[in-house]
């Protein structure tokens, strides 16, 4: 149920707004937004903390290159702020809230502006999804989380602060890339240990098909469908990356590009595996329920089937007639028995002749 | 049924007239046609609400942005007499007025004719939909709504009113972007309604699988068909308005009707995957039913297999043959019941050994 | 047995014969063929009825617009004629006269070659076809119908005749649309029928699921194939007049062309939806019998399951075993009675408790 | 299986070989390589049969069109020293004696290579397919067959002899364009032959449903994935003919190949619709079994239950209690019967109304 | 299970490393890296097997082709040695190393980087696979195997070793054509073997079908999904080699190439009628293993129906009524017994007559 809520949320709440209202749409949180910004060049590296950013805003340029984190974005003053500095259209602002998004990149000229989702894996082998938005200018990048609570993104700030590799030599789309490149990498967790759960479950339906596995097998197809849904419209963004002559990105950068990009289709390729296997789990679960039943069933038949004329001939000699010349007989009773024991043998034989038992 | 009725509606009534020929298709009413001027500029504001539309026809570019609005199409001849003011081409005016017609776009060069779906949820979560045409010329809109009971523009209506946002800055185009985005926007309202019908069902199926939640499956996939059918063309439209190089919409409005474009994708995904939930659902339900009724002819079947033997040796003792010495024995009754229930025991203990109980 | 014959017949009986070779193909008819030419402009019309004709042939371009319309094609030596005098493409001629053709167009540079198919519902609900040979030169538009006994084009000519509507004063293009515009709205009373048939069906399904509803669904599902074949590829010509640069066609008949081309999306669209529901009420009839059978298999096994042990009691005191105590009680036969219904009740209640009764 | 086996056949024994080693892949053969030489101008025809193929090597121009048919390629060294003195790619010899192609087309540049596949309806209904290979040259043909008993192309031979139609008038496009004509017509025979068995087997299936028609139904699928196979790819290579630009082939024979990619596409269609209604007759077939057995089961289950309450009855008065008052009536036993009689018809009247009996 | 953990395998482990961070991922092992070393001209060849391969870096072009063979990626030291000295971008050591790589082709202008997987087929019908890279440069070829036990290579060393063909008279861009058509073609080996299981299991499913049969059959729906997963995209792979105008390929080359393509094609079309075959084949084996309980049922419930009423009447005379006129008559036994059989005969001719028995 949980699931199908979580596919289920719409933008509905926004009906009749004016374009460019900013109303956060997703799970409210009282959390404070906390904003990172870094200032770097290949010699220097500038980190600030901060809930006040107008000091470094607009971003400027010759300074080196300028990454601002904004985690969270429940408060929509901040955010109004920060796009009203940076000039930013107010439909890319509405987007930023409206934590609903799909993947999807637009080109505004002066910026690139993307939306992506980060999957956060659970404990308990389930995992949730978050927005992240970019928006990348000529020599800044602005992100924007919708969580508060940690990221896939701090190998990259090590990165920064260390200056190892060639993160700092590049400019604001290198950094996009190692962004984006973090986050995919991170879907590739969220994959394994679906496709461990789906392991678990393809023994049990081998082992110990139980009615309950196919509430499992049902659930984790939509799961399955959820991650499609996340990962689908990602392929469509990268290629877009790739392949636009806007002079936002470098050509250099477009290699690395295209390498999230293969990324990305792996991990739609392996979603799909998924659905196949899941699929095909489903259907053998359910041969191997009603061959199960059948087994059973056919097995108890048989064996009512051979007591059917036993008690047929007891009922017989059970019968009160006057004159029924076999009750009579010594060895009658005897003779009876005998019979009945024949006749479970040829049925015994006969049965497993035709390979019914 | 309804809803079928609804799928199968065509416009078959129409074979043998010539093209052209304006013949009102869809629920008839006796309504009086509403018919709804605006005609503003980023000062003035201009609302008049008439049945005579000869004043302001043709639409008057000098004034400002001019919007027609006409409520109900089935006088067809008010319909006429409007479009041959506006030098509409007969086409326009036939499918306008045929109100089965799919969502589509049409380029007339001096205008561009679009007709979209509004989609209006009912009381018990079903929904109808209703025929919307817009017309859009250089600084003027008219548009068509089937019905004469309420529409989603209402809110569009009083940002013009009141001059809030920039909508009485911008042209023609803006405007019915404004009226696209508000019925795009109804859609999800629709869509979370149906979400919350498909999580009702979805307990139904797995606490109380009844042949009633098939026959509610069924209607909502039938509802989802329809959906489908409502929105899948939208797109098109969309992407259409946002490509082409008419010069009847202006660079910035574009940014926006992509926003729309982008809705319309985020409404088809979400009908996609009800589909792909509704399909999962048939799946659990059909085998939690046949699963149930399994369980209950297994369990009876053993318990009938049980009392087989038991049956067979009652009925042995029950025989009439002069000679069987088990029945003069003093013990023999008591001997026989603790055999029956010495069978009884071991049948249990290797049914449930074969976990067949 | 009837639709999947229609679904078969193929042109095997060509094989081995020249190109060009004009066979007929199709049901043998030993009508006379009716040839009726129209010779009109603004002003005049002539309309002539004959056998023989030579007298206007080739159609001669300075008289206006000349539609000849040849009724029945299995003459062959008339439409040999015919085309040698119009100088027609040997292929051409071929094509006209196999009647089995799929829907297509040819541009021969001097005219275009339109193949199509027109629906002609029969009393029972059932439908047939009839191949049209659409054959469109400068001012001059040759036509060939398979049948000779009616077809829609009657509206048409009544158009020519009274002069009513645009129709004289267009060329042959035009004349060509408003026969395609024509065989297109016929579709829609065939699609219609075929409707009010399937909510028929439909009704039944959940009603009175039987077998034979089964037969009708899959006749219906063939009969929807054999829509399909006809209607999907009617998209393409139609498509194909509506982009082509051929100079055949005027552009203001191209937005009629449109218009056409929408109708037969919207056509295929209903067969679409058709195919889609009754694929759903497929699995709504198994799923309604299957259940059926489960209930009454279900009940009866219940209440042979509650017989179970008490045919195990009488049997039990039916036993002949001399010192049985309980049969010498004078209450003994009252509380085995007393004890049976006491057993009644409890299973009763249990298979109530259990939803099983 | 013979079916299973001829859809697994591979190019498997071919690894490890360099490219252009010739090895005859195919049924062996110990058939002599029969090879006819046919050339011929408008006036004038020589044909030769023979087994030295050097007097007429390299084809020559001047001569007018010369159309070498090469019958069985079992024989590679013949096909390497034809293969040198005409000058082809070692890939092109290479793929003339594998006879397991798909399907294809390959320009070089001098000349055209055609792989198709001929069908040949075996006498039981089967069908089986030989390799054609085509080179087209300026003026000159080249066609390799797998088999040497007899082909489709005799009406086209007999036509070059007798001199009738345009095909002596054409040059070796046109012939080609015959012999795929020929080809694809045949495919006609072998189609409409599957569409009887289709038909007797549809009869089958709703008269007489039979463990043995499901079969039958999956051998046909596997035949029809078969044809399937066979004539897909064709559509691509004859489409490929009819745009390119290649200067081998006439504009005026390009008419006459669109003819024949026309008759694929029917092919293919009627292909495409055997495999609908396959699936449909199945899912006949698999309810209309279980249907029956249903049936069956409903009706023996309550005949059972019928008699289920008689036989407790009987066994209640069998009990052998001392004091039972009903025993000592004189019309005890009466009673009884009629009692019996009583619940019996009870029960009939109640199945009857809940319309199980 | 096994077959399952191989589809599932994901880079996930990398998640949080800086791009082009060599790590190998797929099975770890010990065994030393070979490295094998061929420059060839027409009339020279050297070989060399080496562990340093300083001494031939970077590949030096005038002196005919080279070819450097890396057996094992494990040891990434080597690999990055290499890569440096050959100037390789880091991302493509980075897939080298990474042997989960979906088969692709990256143009770095210098040189084509290509990912291709070789199937290696084991004992029991099973394959796996192993990682090929190529990297193709103007006259030089690197090639890493992820395995050292042997390749597919090996004939094409013995052509180069010979100089049998015109391998050692073409460049690079042959060679690596040699290397990818010995890849495909042993691809059909492993499909055969695979049909030939396929042909196995067909013939169970037909004359034993039993449930662990269709574990086999989902196990090899896996592997066909594997081998779809393998085969599909090197179809891309080949048709950008074959289109695309890099210069790094000769026009000659090019049409060896379009011979692999079409091998490929041709392997892809194998693996999807396989697939066909397969769910085909489950179809086949449910409904037979249905067919075959419902036959035995329904046998079994027709024998108990017959026995019912013959038990009742044993029942019926087994009652102790003081008056039960036919247990006085003399031949009341018999004549109850020739009844019984009677009933019997009655019952069998009926059964046979609805064709039940």
């Amino acid at each position: 149920m949980k699931r199908s809520r979580r596919l289920f949320r719409t933008r509905a709440v926004k009906e009749g707004l004016p374009p460019g209202t900013l109303v956060h749409l997703g799970e409210a949180s009282s959390e404070e937004v906390a904003i990172t910004c870094f200032t770097y060049t290949e010699q220097s590296i500038q980190e600030q903390r901060t809930n006040a950013i107008d000091s470094f805003l607009p971003p400027n340029a010759n300074k080196g290159t300028i990454w601002i984190d904004v985690e969270g974005v429940h408060q929509v003053e901040t955010i109004r702020h920060l796009g009203e500095s940076c000039n930013l259209h107010p439909l890319v602002l509405e987007d930023i809230v409206s934590t609903l998004q799909r993947p999807k990149i637009e080109d505004y000229d002066d910026y690139l502006f993307l939306v992506v989702r980060m999957l956060i894996p659970a404990q308990d082998g389930d995992f949730s999804t978050e927005q992240v938005s970019l928006i990348l200018g000529k020599n800044w990048l602005l992100t924007f989380q919708e969580g508060t609570k940690g990221d896939v993104f701090e190998p990259v700030r090590e990165r920064i602060r260390s200056g190892k590799g060639k993160i700092r030599s590049q400019g604001a789309d290198y950094l996009a890339y190692a962004l984006l490149d973090a986050l995919v990498d991170r879907y590739f967790t969220v994959l394994e240990q679906f496709g461990e759960r789906l392991i678990g479950l393809e023994e049990q339906v081998s082992l110990h098909p139980h009615p309950r596995v196919l509430v499992q097998l049902n659930e984790m197809k939509k799961e399955a469908i959820f991650l499609r849904k996340t990962i689908w419209p990602l392929r469509d963004v990268l290629s877009f990356l790739q392949r636009d002559d806007t002079d936002l990105i470098a050509e250099s950068t477009r290699i690395y590009l295209r390498d999230v990009h293969d990324h990305a289709i792996q991990a739609m390729d392996t979603v799909e595996t998924y659905r196949d296997l899941l699929s095909g789990m489903q259907d053998l679960y359910l041969s191997s329920i009603s061959n199960r039943t059948n087994e059973i069933m056919k097995f108890l038949t048989v064996i009512g089937t051979i007591f059917i004329p036993l008690t047929f001939i007891v009922g017989l000699y059970g019968m009160n007639f006057k004159y029924m010349p076999e009750l009579e007989w010594h060895w009658g009773y005897f003779s009876v028995l005998a019979l009945m024991a024949l006749i479970t043998l040829g049925m015994i034989v006969y049965f497993r002749h035709r390979k019914w038992l």
